[in-house]
């Protein structure tokens, strides 16, 4: 199994990545990562280390893709591109998955433009892992189309069912639509089509119908089918209000003395919590509905981030998402 | 100043509504509040307390509309339910504001049915604050129509500059357009609409641009503008994991002795910290665009929540919110 990862991406890197591909490629012995950026760049962080050379590869490209870039643009302008030359990698068959970090809609691009559509998928989704009470909870279109048609949503679902079950090893994954009230008929007339279209949908097994923002935390979905400008805005809010709420939190434990010798005996269990809604676990989110899959990582990935992205890329391969999706995806949904 | 209750709205009516309103009564001296429900149930709480009986009055009203009846239909219907007795008398001119935490489905109803839409107005907007780093933010609509136009969006922008600056004390309010990025151009087709007519609009001060979920916790905006699709799902979400990190940190506080020793020296302070993102503060949402203001109380109001929105039913009238939007619905914006 083969994996391209842009070694440029993301606000780490590339130091995090190489040591994040350093791990991945020392526990996994049955994939081999290329590392595409600045090789001077990333070889600084390889020397010394004991890997297996011909299973850790760097290829050099040397023009970068910033935040300023206009990301379609500068995927079709800047041939030597990290990212570019990663994903032709996967264009041309010379790697089966790619990880980049650094800006999503750069991600998104390569992935559409090099990458390309899934025969028959009509947008590709961002699939996002958010925490619950237990199991983690897969929503999408995490922001890959800010404009959706009930049809999307279809496919959304169908997808999100077959990573669930392949990835996530749920058995009969539950599905529910977001939307602004449990009541069939409550809503959008974008949700309203899109519940006809799912719930008349053979090929999905278990939906579960309408669901509100409240229900994504509870742990009783394993996947939440909404509209790319919707689950953008969840997943940034989200982000948002566990920040102010670790920042208040931080603040009533440091505000005075008692508190802080109180923060010193809870801080273990503290932490623990914190690792439970840390993103870092998941390893980033696959954008599904290509001929590949593209893992989008989070812009401030760790170490630790790009080897569960790394993993997640490698399970993906083994399941042989892609092929189960295009299986699907060909089959008709009223017979 | 007189100010309609609806008194059997909400999970702990009629007590908490009696007892939020016996507060309000005996703080402000220039209000009349008419409670509006069962005149038995209600008076049970009123014995023995001492209050000004020509100001604090009880109009029977013997149906009740429940969470099974569809809003609409129930208000047509129910003719000497609480809701739809307390909003004829805004309707008639008996009380300049109306009060209501049972069904949000009911409240809106009540208030499009028989308040009334102002002239001009195409769409009422539930505008819900939320809490921030300093000052709470103001975001509308939170869920008044599931299906939005640009116009609708306009419009939020002016009645949210007027009430930020009357009710929150804003010098010159600015403007956030929720959207999944910052720069001008990025999200749905709805949002680069909404963009245009906002940012041209002569009578908005101080439009700040297209914001993201994650700029809703910092207190940067006075005012968020979205769709109430979006807003909803908004306040969902923020609820449902403002709820799970709350349960998070309650498990890391009690699952051992050393945490229950620590947690027994911090509680003063987290206690300020709940409170900090306590709803009850704010005391309902105002349903704007309607010819009197109706505020949509929290299903689970206690008695501050409810001495909450009295006060800010009061500020609304004595601030002539209602005319100030009518003025300047009626001034043409591109002047």
């Amino acid at each position: 199994m083969i994996i391209a990862v842009d070694a440029m991406g993301g606000d780490n890197a590339p130091e995090a990545v190489v040591k994040g591909s350093l791990k991945a490629v020392n526990s996994f012995d049955d994939i081999t990562l290329k590392l595409v950026g600045k090789e001077d760049l990333i070889s600084n962080y390889l020397e010394d280390q004991s890997y297996n050379q011909e299973r850790l590869q760097v290829i050099n490209a040397t023009e970068e893709i910033t935040m300023e870039d206009s990301p379609a643009k500068a995927i079709r302008k800047k041939k030597d591109s990290s990212i570019v030359v990663a994903s032709e990698l996967v264009k041309k068959g010379d790697a089966e998955a790619l990880i980049a970090a650094g800006s999503t809609g750069a991600a998104m691009s390569a992935g559409v433009l090099k990458v390309g559509r899934l025969k028959g998928i009509k947008r590709p989704a961002i699939s996002t892992l958010f925490p619950t009470e237990n199991k983690p909870t897969l929503i999408l279109d995490a922001g890959a189309n800010a404009n959706a048609e009930p049809e999307y949503l279809q496919q959304f679902a169908l997808m999100g069912q077959i990573y669930a079950k392949k990835i996530l090893n749920r058995d009969k994954p539950k599905i529910g639509l977001m939307n602004v009230g449990e009541e069939k008929g409550k809503g959008s007339k974008l949700t309203n089509e899109a519940f006809e279209l799912i719930d008349n949908d053979k090929r999905i097994d278990n939906f579960a119908g309408n669901i509100e923002g409240r229900d994504i935390f509870t742990g009783e979905y394993d996947v939440i089918v909404t509209d790319g400008f919707t689950g953008n805005v969840i997943l940034k809010t989200t982000e948002g209000l566990a920040e102010f709420m670790f920042s208040l939190l931080k603040d009533a434990l440091t505000s005075d003395l008692k508190s802080k010798l109180g923060a010193f005996l809870v801080k273990d269990n503290l932490k623990k919590m914190k690792n439970k809604v840390d993103y870092r676990e998941y390893g980033g989110a696959p954008l599904l509905g290509l001929n590949e899959i593209v893992i989008i990582g989070h812009g401030s990935s760790d170490a630790t981030a790009f080897f569960n992205a790394i993993r997640v890329a490698r399970d993906t391969i083994k399941e042989q998402v892609v092929a189960e999706i295009a299986s699907e995806i060909a089959r008709d949904g009223e017979n």
